[in-house]
């Protein structure tokens, strides 16, 4: 193989950039050349598609979002914009796409692979860690401390005037970031999608506390639970405590990426090129039990990921 | 003077805990008891005091929020209510009061010595930096920068997918924050209530960048403009243009305070002990034109602050 | 068993604090009560040991450091020691003892044990990574955020100046830390004791990435390997370049811990009051593999953790 | 004037590029060109100077160090240099010449226009502040704020451990940072070389600091005083307490810049602009009172800043 395309796609998280930065060196050291993909999918059909190299990736490593940039494409769902897709890197002289992105990008990956047998490796990068087959995603850890610092800074106002904060976080259907950054948090209550739970029991859970002497009690929401103003309402409702909601939003997405999700990228990006290399087609990095290893891309999508029953229990029992 | 109390009271604002802490060291380093009132003006009709020694304040210069706690007391706004705080000091046998606040502490401390010639001293701290007479209010520096940080964090992500993201700060009905943040955060567009605006102006500005260039924009809202949301629906209606909205909320108010804020906590705290024992019976601490000084208390509160009208259009002008 | 022991020794760590949170909610949860022992095993000697309730450990989690101190104790190191402490824990009624430090707590304990039979959990706390038996230990990820942090800064200047930067970094005679960050980091090379390296290598590779258009190089070193001044004069003699040292020293040990750290150590403090109510008598809680597991104490000590090969060659490629 | 030269110089300072693109934005708005010049007087001399667009300054406010690069050159010192460095302006059509940096830019820039006569504006921007004429200087605002980050974290190891810390700063023969950064870190002993300090004094202090409960210190030093390293043996000597010495060094420097410093940037930046527009010759800016002025050259070179005597006493008072 002697050209290799790069492309992210779907929601950014902060990693991409040394994701890329790895692809891009470890393909050069490897004797590749590498291309860049801008705008994901839909840069692929149009093909906005630029030669990388060692320097083009300079000083990206600490960097949020992606330099290629990123994009939904309705049109790479239809045959006919995959057809123009293929037609782009093959003009272009690629042999062989490593797609970083969540689960959008991994259905895209495969199918573009099924229709036409072009060999692709997908990378695993969103901050909602909601990807099968891997224990971690590139930007969950990143996201999960930037909740933990808006907390922090939560924490200190819900203190001053003992009040009761409800926190919603991403994660489109899956508790991942909310359950995290909640035992991390020392959040009070914890309402994921995984697990059914009562409103009336987090309210006795707070009232309880309250009469215990806690001046404040924050309660992290995951989005697919529910909004929080509409939660904060309820418990206002049912307690008569004052009690505010904050949506993070976006700013959990951005910022300078931890080491974890710096030293992952690096690693899952340089195994993408190595995938290739020997071979894979149609395969996906992954993390499993502190291991670098891949597995086929369909495996992924279709594998659920279960969140760890033992971690919310345990937050429960802390948060006491 | 043999003894001091000292409150907070309204919203809480960092580097509260650096005034106290000046108040108590300053007080007793002058010979003085200095007791603490929780729960702002509520604690001091229910008589919730207790004295302080150097040791309460140690460890508490660099925490956001209050050690005293805060609240708004609508039975102080009652003659009743504020006869009964006076019993409460005199119970206690405290001679003069320093309130750290806002405007609506600084009205309730200048009604209560109308009423009752009780000395008192206001020390202005308040994220919005909307009290007249000082150049700045303790905890604006660190709300300021704790909206760059979230505006750096949105602006990884909407740079990576060439969005327009609306970003409501806080400030009540003015725009120092907003102001502030939005040329320290090179935002393109920053609207506040002190200048009318233009959505129609605004969106042709947004267009021009874009077809010079510019792959994402950044409009920051004071909230007493309006909401971000219908702001961005808005502004998608008229040009186009994928366009977020982020209400930054309370993160705005909490996390460590920065030096600036510690420093000016630290000075106003001390100084307002220096005008109790000089005899000062209705003062507010006050920066002006870097120096610290003085005035009476019913001026701080008459006096409209202006914004300043070279920054907003310098502004335009950076963000071209 | 119904009083619990817990203890930090040692060099401090970031997540102590949510070590002994855990421990301190969960044996309370489990029935138990738990005492807590002032500064190691030198609090232990003189029976410096206070009683823990759930609120003793409210809005810790955050914290940097250990609020049961620490410290190193020679007077433990004599069998008279401890004979003292076994008499200390028989005083206070205390039946087993949870001991959260590094490779000389568990020194420490597995003596104690052997000696009088008394029930001992070692929980893995270090920053240097340098424990046997678990992939990581508590701090570790901290730790290795602010060296990553202090080299985003030094790049700053490093590229304004067109200078090299070597950075000495903590690990005793590891190279944990300044491998994982200096690949997170991007630095040029990265020397520790477990690779043999030849300066001259380095600083031709220095000189070739100069050639290439490099404006700056950020060198990591373990303090088991050497200096940074010593090395940094080595090239500059070498090569010419203006070469700067830095010592990153005590500020890697502080600061608030990482969502990684707190949700590490929460889960192994519950553990290791679980392995003490199970029965266990010289056990060390361990993250093998992405699962929470436990070793004997002498396993964990026996054993050397070897360090990622993989990775430090993947440095290399990446810093091309 | 038609076209604008700017220069970064000396020791790079957090907002430089802030004020670069001042210049640059606020140049082109007022119809001129403005060109940069690489690597300072060096750049200068060699003719290394390009020419800037609005976008060329894009993305560039929030980061540390300089996009122009910056040194120090000896051959400007020279007349023979000086006459090059004239040269090259003529050559490039440069009109006038703006220069952001300390002490040696401002001599450098002003007999640079004793010898020519040419226009030349004088932007301060050093961390050390220690330029006559100005309240403050870019960069020292986000210099000190790195400081007292770096205390906390220390604060963190030093109480966890009962130790005394000694943490040496810059700020070259002055104590600017120091008293600041030690007044904001509740620093237990500041010693700057403006105040002459008694050794025996400092750790009479710090043992009734010991006596009174303290259980650690921070003692804060100016690089002007003498090292660290050397104060806490003394220390120890006298006092029998553990005495640890840190010296930050270059992480002071690096860094986003703070809003303090990128709103006096831009300010600043925009002023050297219309100070060159206005026929402004040899001028420096300045903030004076909290407003933004200029002075000439020669009268801030003169001037020497006094720190605060009363801001040196409070913190002995708030320290206590």
């Amino acid at each position: 193989m002697r050209r290799i395309g790069v492309l992210t796609s779907g929601g950014d998280a902060p990693g991409m950039n040394a994701a890329i930065r790895a692809v891009v060196r470890k393909g050069i050291y490897e004797g590749c050349e590498v291309w860049g993909i801008k705008r994901g999918f839909a840069g692929l059909i149009e093909g906005d598609i630029v030669p990388l190299e060692l320097g083009s990736v300079a000083d990206t490593i600490h960097r949020g979002g992606t330099i290629l940039l990123t994009a939904r494409s309705q049109e790479f769902m239809t045959e006919e914009g995959r057809r123009e897709a293929f037609a782009s890197l093959h003009r272009a002289g690629i042999e062989g796409l490593i797609g970083i992105g969540g689960e959008g990008t991994f259905k895209g990956l495969l199918t573009f692979h099924r229709e036409t047998g072009f060999p692709v490796i997908g990378v695993p990068a969103t901050i909602d860690n909601d990807i099968g087959g891997t224990d971690y995603t590139i930007g969950f850890d990143t996201a999960v401390n930037n909740v933990v610092d808006a907390i922090n800074k939560i924490r200190d106002t819900a203190t001053s005037h003992e009040r009761t904060f409800v926190v919603e976080v991403m994660g489109r259907n899956t508790g991942f970031i909310a359950l995290t950054a909640g035992l991390a948090g020392g959040a009070e209550s914890i309402l994921i999608p995984e697990f059914p739970f009562d409103i009336e029991t987090v309210c006795q859970r707070l009232m309880r506390g309250m009469r215990r002497g806690k001046r404040h009690s924050i309660i992290v929401v995951a989005e697919g639970v529910g909004s929080a103003p509409a939660i904060a309402q309820e418990i206002k409702q049912r307690t008569g405590l004052e009690t505010k909601a904050i949506i993070l939003g976006h700013i959990q997405r951005g910022g300078t990426p931890t080491v974890f999700d710096r030293v992952l990228a690096s690693i899952m990006g340089a195994r993408a090129v190595e995938l290739l290399l020997a071979g894979e087609r149609r395969a996906a990095v992954c993390l499993v039990g502190g291991e670098i290893k891949h597995c086929d891309l369909e495996e992924a999508l279709r594998t659920t990921k279960k969140i760890d029953e033992a971690a919310y229990k345990l937050a429960e029992i802390l948060a006491i």
